[in-house]
């Protein structure tokens, strides 16, 4: 057995990599892990996790790789990352509480803005009483894969009134499902807008101009996805002209968001920290060990990324 | 038919009573629609609806009365009010939006505490990426009637870990459910509570020094039921010892909150207006008809109080 374990290099930027090298590290399948940067010799690595952005270098340090796995559900840092040979397979992690944590994050913004959360807040603080009305509403999910699929049926369930738009035909209860060349049929009568798309050439910037103007006046944009999706001056436009009334952004093309970036002092933006959907370690820990030991027995791997579509 | 039709008293304290008034006015079943206060002559009134407090001297402007309904879910107003004579009976709203409306505010407010969106939104005004981690919650509700026992299962689908508290026993499904003698062990593992009980001489002050000290340290509170549920000094105190987090209350001793009550300053305090359900007229509306036409026919009333139990 003992010439079977691998050794695994883990490659984090914004993550701290304690966790996953303590977990890691108590697997009998695993015979050492290496922390980048490190000027150890790797050419023993079998696997490398990553979590973004990965360096330059690392990947010509490595001879013997036969696998790659982001730590989390994205992989647009992986597939566009020309590092990676071709015949390396790249898996991500599928884990049903990224999904729920992801889902929940989401019905918190649509009834955060429902329900006047930041106006009853600044009421507070005046001591006014105001008992602001709400009204239901119609929320509409970009994206109907793992993560907007589970989202639009929850908000089903919740009582909202629920459409999603995907790029193939989907079937979800209690759900309108729009695709193709229905996205301007889809966005006009929406109150809210979830963008769950998955980055690839076709949906980055998807998020601009064009796009609110087909939305009606005074809709909210919750953006969870990624930070590429959005024109981010575009947004700011439509916010200043009134045509959309907010967002609620948890991504941003850099990340963290610079402290001079406008969304942050923007009163009609409510930013939070990339936290809508964290990867715990402890249960995306059995996914990768699941995969380890198939790499090991050369069986297929789990969760395995189409570098074509990009996901 | 015509001399069938009836002629009813509003009487609201802190709603505008004009929706009710222009949409019961349509209603072929009403001959009348008065609201108080007024000179008119109210001996033609048979049905009395009401939402709180409801002024002294009321009952007895009308000799004809044969119902008495609550406007909204609550008719602890009611049942404590001795004007009202032993033999009318009272009705509530029973509507299942309320249901809806409440199951989701509470949920929201379990969010709000489990992502420290407070935390985040005092983050951002100084351009703070904070990366703040978040962690699955034991959630409690105490009451498991109409509203509680479904927040606690709509909680729990949403991935919540669940249980219940109620006078007599319950079961829903993912939901550990305590009653009777069961209180203690109920409270003390418990990351949140949630007060759904209806106003009782057995529920009033509930919230005191004595059920706080069976939680746990950290523990967090949401008062959606009604204002005399809670001890004010008593969450105060908990709150400044750091036994208790913080808390959501929407409901209050007095309605309004007055303007120079410690809660509105307490930063560990949310308050939000009496707004986590609110009836809406529509709804409401055809609930009221559909009763008023029972009364007409002389059949047995929809949504019957049982004044000695208190709801």
């Amino acid at each position: 057995m003992d010439q079977q374990k691998i050794d695994i290099l883990i490659c984090t930027k914004v993550w701290q990599p304690e966790p996953w090298v303590e977990g890691l590290s108590k697997s009998p399948l695993i015979n050492k892990v290496h922390v980048w940067p490190t000027e150890e010799d790797l050419s023993s690595v079998k696997a490398l996790f990553v979590w973004k952005p990965m360096d330059e270098g690392v990947v010509e340090r490595l001879p013997n790789l036969q696998w790659v796995s982001s730590l989390g559900a994205g992989v647009d840092h992986l597939v566009n990352d020309s590092q990676i040979p071709e015949d390396i397979p790249i898996t991500r992690i599928v884990d049903p509480f990224l999904t729920r944590d992801m889902t929940n994050y989401c019905i918190m913004g649509v009834m955060m803005y429902q329900r006047s959360m930041d106006q009853h807040k600044m009421n507070q603080s005046n001591a006014h009483w105001d008992r602001i009305g709400y009204k239901n509403l119609k929320v509409g999910v970009l994206g109907l894969g793992e993560l907007g699929g589970h989202c639009a049926a929850t908000l089903a369930g919740l009582g909202f009134e629920v459409s999603g738009f995907s790029r193939t035909p989907k079937t979800i209860e209690n759900v309108d499902c729009y695709a193709g060349d229905q996205l301007a049929e889809f966005l006009s009568p929406l109150d809210v807008l979830i963008n769950l798309l998955p980055v690839t050439p076709q949906t980055e910037s998807i998020l601009d101009t064009k796009l609110f103007d087909q939305m009606k006046r005074g809709a909210y944009l919750i953006n969870v996805a990624r930070g590429n999706h959005l024109v981010e001056a575009d947004l700011i436009d439509s916010l200043d002209s009134g045509h959309l009334s907010g967002a609620l952004l948890d991504v941003f093309r850099e990340e963290p968001l610079p402290s001079e970036h406008p969304f942050w002092n923007q009163p009609k933006i409510k930013v939070t920290p990339h936290v809508a959907s964290v990867t715990s370690p402890d249960s995306a820990l059995k996914l990768l060990l699941k995969n380890t030991e198939k790499l090991i027995e050369g069986e297929e791997l789990l969760n395995l990324v189409n570098r074509d579509a990009g996901y």
